[in-house]
């Protein structure tokens, strides 16, 4: 029997989600639930109801993993415990600083409904975290980078366009060249903000908007630009839509570390991601997590657990006999 | 209770499994087993014993995990099953296509034991191997590419110096960056054996050998160089073993997969190694996955396991929620 999936919430991560469950023999999805109303909501796959989230304590025989496809700020912190309570659940929870708290909240209500709740499930946190961890337990004797981008952040975006005169921007986050090789290069390099990433503003002007005035307030804001070299355009809105309407992004996360008798020897650990969709990626690691979640609660375990938690071949349809011979 | 580290064969495998050991907080060694005469081994760490193998049998109860450090061609087909029997064990078994035979032999083994036997741990098999498997799972519709180097081959070295008139060499399997470059770029090419990798020769002539005839030889063995581009230089002994008795390696492995809903959005996941020591580093792999053996011995697990079997947590000294708070 397939593994049935609801998701929870329709914007780009549950489009994402849904062509992600396309991709997976051994799922289907039952079912989609949204807090606007169901009949403005129109999804990809056929024959596939599409219910208020109001319904949900209806579905609790009827899903096996429900994906929470809400954000981190207000949604998640609530949908997740609220949710773990009747379902086995995953998220892509992603404010670091906050994963311990919601950790433990989501842990008691899962605990209380004997379900596995998956949080912070993504690429970071998510495989970035993996990584880490991997990297760390190998080569105890060493020193960490993350590095993100090229991508738009959106925070950034956001803080350019509050700006007086700014009628729209996106914001590229920029990893240095020259620090990756650096770190690539094994100088195990002590890096400044600014010498880490680059920041590149797309902006459009209302009319009349005092352009130099904008890039000084651009360049001189405390905390999102101030520490960086940024560089800004100004573009008509029309450029704007047609070039920089994109979602891609990635990241590059290394570990350094030495070993040997005298500690003589380097090595490099790197991982990165180039990504088209960050949305689309992101939900494709939910979902094959997702197949994980449902094996670990047929085992019958309970509780919050995250990416660390979880052995590589649980996300596998294939068998370990499958695995090894293909993979290992 | 440190977890008591016995290590069996003391080349550079098990040299650099001491070395691993010394940097867990949570270890130490207990002893270091030799099918040489044990007087004939000095070891780096005071007061551990050198002993015989044939002393094993009387170390049940003083050793937690057991690091086989032979090779894969002879020895570890008949240890990591002999061994299992009596302790827990973890090899790091690398000739791909016996992986399937020796599982079984050793899952065997190990079961009757009731112990925990992890095999074909570190760097290929092993770390690749996990993100082959990662990104597999995630990206499900998509190309793998794995490349080695720059790195010495120790078959392909030997290959050169059975040839006539060849008094040394040492043989470098190098990356093809056109290749890599391509495959980063999503291109997704179809990649020949002579366009993934270039095998570049350093050799020593016996005097008065012929060295046109010898590059002949070289560039034209068939599996070894046939099939590539080869450059062969000819150096003096003195410089081969001043410039080329290193023990670096590395490789590269990618996903580049495919999403949306006509499939136009393309990623790329790469993870790639850069090692001044190929053993050092292979025995730090298996330090950190002796740490996740005890752990699911003490669990009452039993059996051959694999990478893919062990959560990444189980690598690490840290707890739960420590592992959370700094690195997801």
């Amino acid at each position: 029997m397939k593994t049935r999936i609801g998701i929870v919430g329709y914007g780009n991560l549950g489009r994402g989600a849904e062509l992600a469950v396309r991709e997976a023999g051994d799922m289907e999805l039952a079912a989609v639930f949204t807090r606007r109303s169901p009949e403005n909501v129109s999804i990809l796959t056929p024959d596939v109801p599409i219910l208020s989230v109001d319904e949900l304590k209806n579905w609790t025989d009827k899903i096996d993993v429900l994906i929470l496809c809400g954000g981190s700020a207000t949604d998640l912190p609530v949908q997740t415990p609220k949710y773990a309570k009747l379902f086995n659940v995953i998220d892509s929870f992603d404010t670091h600083a906050k994963i311990p708290e919601h950790f433990a909240h989501v842990d008691a209500a899962a605990k209380e409904g004997g379900h596995v709740a998956m949080i912070s499930v993504g690429w970071d946190p998510g495989l970035f975290s993996l990584n880490r961890v991997y990297a760390n337990a190998i080569l105890p004797d060493g020193k960490d980078y993350t590095f993100w981008g090229k991508g738009v952040s959106q925070g950034h975006s956001d803080a350019v366009r509050r700006i007086k005169g700014v009628k729209n921007a996106k914001q590229y986050t920029i990893p240095m060249e020259k620090a990756l090789d650096s770190v690539r290069n094994g100088e195990n390099p002590d890096l400044t903000t600014r010498e880490k990433h680059l920041r590149e503003c797309f902006v459009v002007l209302e009319d009349g908007a005092d352009a130099a005035r904008v890039e000084q307030e651009i360049k001189t804001m405390p905390n999102y630009f101030a520490d960086y070299d940024t560089i800004v355009h100004f573009i008509s809105e029309e450029e704007l839509l047609r070039e920089h309407g994109g979602i891609a992004h990635g990241g590059f996360v290394f570990r350094s570390g030495r070993t040997g008798k005298d500690k003589e020897n380097n090595h490099i650990i790197e991982y990165s991601l180039k990504l088209d969709s960050n949305p689309e990626f992101t939900t494709s690691v939910l979902i094959a997590y997702a197949r994980a979640v449902k094996r670990m609660a047929d085992e019958g375990q309970t509780g919050c657990k995250t990416v660390l938690d979880v052995p590589p071949a649980y996300l596998c349809e294939q068998s370990g006999d499958e695995l090894r011979a293909r993979f290992l």
